[in-house]
């Protein structure tokens, strides 16, 4: 299988102008809604519209495993990811308690977690395989492993593009996997490892040293990598859910969708999508910063203002739903709202 | 008419173990939710539960006209804040299309604007009077206009608390009230009005020199002022739904509601009420950072940390209804979510 990469447009800005005098005429002083503003505009233009929708808004979650977990770069044993999968289709995690009240689809991927899923029966069951190599070792995946995963991440994107979906979020779970977000984001942004590691669900002192140390060497046995080559440098360091969501991105890009960025595995996820189509780029409103060390300047590799800062640290999609809202109110503004002229209200004397 | 300040307990502490063990448990990293735990702790320590609930929310907007608009500190005519007031009735205005998306329901409270709105049959209509008088030459109110003013902001929010409503939002509109609230926080506070006095709706830089040189030479004029007594203060420089709004702050902290406190008008008025009765500061959640100018240094003063930071400066209630959905998610995560023992989940190995 080969992943072709989809042909994705910079956004059209024909109606830019008209969004503009639209949002001048509602009643409120100028730039008043601050950044609801941008969102409304961003929305139309993606959506090539004046009266953008919000409409079966979904969230898709990538769960997978990591070889890596196996040198202990996470408190938490690997069985967690599975257990967090039962969770999910139970509906007792965090994610389906913050998709439920912003309104939004959940739809739960098994992207290659070590376990059989089939007894799961409202898991979306399409591993690449149980797990990924240790990266410390070996590549995490095979090139056919990462174009499979991409193929597969597009495939649910598009299923909900064609059911009309116009806004969409991705999340993930993968216990071990800000490790390899971390050296993902150190090669492809060519910045220091220690500036992209973090605590990940919660290391002390000593184990962040640890996990670091880990890293180092992992980033040193495949030093030969091409960096040019974001696929290469995903397929070393993996993992299928953070395969999944690239190709999940690229899909949602091409469709037109506005797509609610997460924190740092989700963020990292783009950084591969944008390396290989910046006009990806285009379509993404930053949702939340995460108090994971590396995501701060990783959103600032990306140039990327978050919405959101509310020390969340959890990923599973959760700082996504949070944006949710604030999309939804930018939308009714924009579509709700009455013109001086409409309403009767005096403009400004001067 | 006298105001009886209400009896207001601080926060009852005595579920504050009970709840911190429930966040604890909940399958995630312990604190992953960052600033959401530290709302549903709070909701849970206001409502005496474990299971705090968001019922009947509601957003109060009080309007009212200020004869300091006379001397043209606000770019806008005064006929705005009627208009406006319409404008709410009708749906149109900004306030309608965030409250709508934050499923809150909006009441319109006529506190004292300059017209007889008798024909607007949806407006609450209880004004004190026909705007107030100019604070550049006299004080804004009568002490018997402010407890009339204090009362009757407190019987809407007793209406409501009758109805079973636990959260609670309060926005403004009235033409000038960023004037008001400078000269408030300046004295309230015993900072220089330079750092109170902000752009309101949109002034340029000789318009914000303009209403400063005029709000300089009222708080002159006033320097007999005892500013340990916030009634008077209040009266001095207004005005009618900035007093509404502190009544209301009072009896929803009374009735152990969660406040949403909006921009820098509300929590002017939420100063006054916490300047009465410090323990309302311990029912509040603010909403967001304004973008005017004072707001930072006032929610500094409160040692409040906003929600949210998307450079509104519009008030009417929208930074609070923007942060409802926040409230949600965490009453949902900490309502819905299983435990490590419900689930099935392993905790962490060290």
């Amino acid at each position: 299988m080969t992943f072709e990469l989809p042909m994705i447009a910079p956004l059209d800005r024909s109606l830019e102008t008209a969004l503009r005098d639209k949002i001048a005429y509602k009643t409120k002083p100028p730039g008043s809604l601050g950044r609801l503003e941008s969102l409304a505009l961003q929305m139309g233009l993606i959506q090539r519209s004046t009266a953008p929708q919000i409409l079966h808004p979904v969230m898709l979650v990538f769960a997978g495993d990591h070889g890596i977990a196996a040198t202990g770069v996470s408190p938490y044993p690997q069985a967690v990811t599975v257990q967090m999968v039962a969770n999910f289709v139970a509906g007792g995690a965090a994610i389906n308690a913050l998709s439920g009240v912003a309104g939004m689809a959940l739809e739960v991927i098994n992207a290659g977690v070590a376990a059989d899923l089939q007894h799961l029966s409202a898991v979306i069951d399409i591993p690449v395989a149980q797990g990924t190599r240790n990266f410390a070792e070996e590549p995490a995946m095979t090139r056919a492993q990462v174009e499979q995963a991409l193929a597969a991440g597009a495939a649910r994107v598009r299923h909900h593009a064609a059911l009309g979906t116009t806004v969409i979020g991705f999340g993930e779970m993968g216990i071990g996997n800000t490790s390899s977000a971390a050296c993902l984001m150190s090669v492809l942004c060519g910045v220091p490892l220690a500036s992209c590691v973090g605590r990940g669900t919660g290391l002390d002192d000593a184990g962040l040293a640890r996990k670091q140390a880990i890293l180092e060497a992992a980033l040193a046995r495949h030093r030969q990598i091409d960096g040019s080559d974001p696929l290469a440098v995903l397929a070393c360091f993996g993992g299928f859910e953070i395969a999944m969501m690239t190709g999940a991105f690229l899909a949602a890009a091409e469709a037109q969708m506005t797509i609610l960025v997460d924190g740092f595995i989700a963020t990292t996820a783009l950084l591969v999508a944008v390396s290989l189509v910046p006009a990806v780029r285009d379509y993404c409103v930053f949702a939340h910063q995460s108090d994971e060390a590396g995501h701060r300047k990783l959103l600032e590799f990306l140039q990327a203002e978050p919405l959101l800062a509310l020390s969340l640290r959890l990923g599973e999609g959760t700082g996504a739903a949070l944006a949710l809202p604030l999309l939804r109110a930018a939308a009714a503004f924009l579509n709700q709202m009455a013109s001086f002229g409409e309403a009767g209200v005096s403009e400004r004397a001067d």
